[in-house]
């Protein structure tokens, strides 16, 4: 951030009165300008056993499969945000049924919410942002070529909860990749 | 949104291509301007069958009864996020115990993410957006005087889970105040 984007003039970055970390702050109006964590809202997809994944066709991560997620927008709700993403990267209706998960990912200043979905029919398509989307039963689904560490880590669990029959919402910190 | 933040020339309200929402993009520098909801990080402190509230000494609401929660800052994780506003607003150290609430507020653009918390010992102050801060007991939560719906409507469901003696993580929306 180099200017306000209230007045046009330049902004500096230091400690607001009463406060504790460094802002950008106007020169010109005093405006401070905080900045926060975005949400990612994301959505598993299932149907009759099988889950609904997306290989990506934009950066980063092109060519890697994901469950359909994405930025949340102003004025949703997380759910809403959830199935909008899989509408949007699936071509698919989902009714979304439990979260699943609330990751932090500290590094990237990102907070994924994670719903399970109910296909509303098999019907689906690919996405402007995608390349490809399947059905994927639990054996098949593409370990090696997962896109992100927090894909990998919500579909671990999300198997290891199906294989004890009882999911319950995971909450924790995925770490950026190779750590 | 009036100026680019990154070349400081002025923005305008536009659909980008290959993008279905207006967002504000640079003029110049073509920089899109991306805005999302912000996540309010919150706790329950609980200390032997009570929990901490603190009466807020700053806008908006001043003088009525919230838990600690306040906007989440970059690089932290919701739980870090929950335990320093509890630091900061109730001057007590907390062990963030589970997720307790999902809450989207999509008239504001905000997500609630509100966790159960263990007070390490019965020490507590008055930190500098507060008025005052006291353990309540289930009884004594002040119920017409609490700052918001969505602090409401947690409590609500808290002491609704404490008489049936099971918790469980709770999802959905908080409307504004009086809907």
């Amino acid at each position: 951030m180099n200017f306000c984007s209230q007045c046009g003039a330049p902004v500096a970055l230091k400690v607001p009165p009463g406060e504790t970390l460094p802002r950008f702050v106007c020169e010109a109006c005093q405006t401070i300008h905080y900045q926060n964590p975005k949400i990612v809202a994301g959505c598993i997809p299932e149907w009759e056993g099988r889950i609904l994944l997306c290989r990506r066709a934009i950066e980063p991560r092109v060519g890697l499969w994901t469950f359909p997620a994405g930025f949340m927008e102003q004025g949703e709700t997380t759910e809403q945000a959830a199935a909008r993403e899989t509408l949007e990267e699936a071509q698919a209706l989902v009714e979304i049924s439990s979260l699943y998960a609330v990751f932090s990912l500290p590094h990237v200043s990102q907070v994924y919410v994670i719903f399970r979905g109910r296909l509303r029919s098999p019907e689906f398509g690919v996405g402007h942002e995608s390349a490809d989307v399947q059905l994927f039963s639990h054996e098949q689904i593409p370990w090696e070529n997962l896109a992100f560490p927090v894909i990998y880590e919500t579909l671990t669990r999300y198997i290891q909860d199906l294989g004890r029959g009882r999911f319950e919402v995971h909450v924790g910190v995925v770490p950026p990749m190779g750590r």
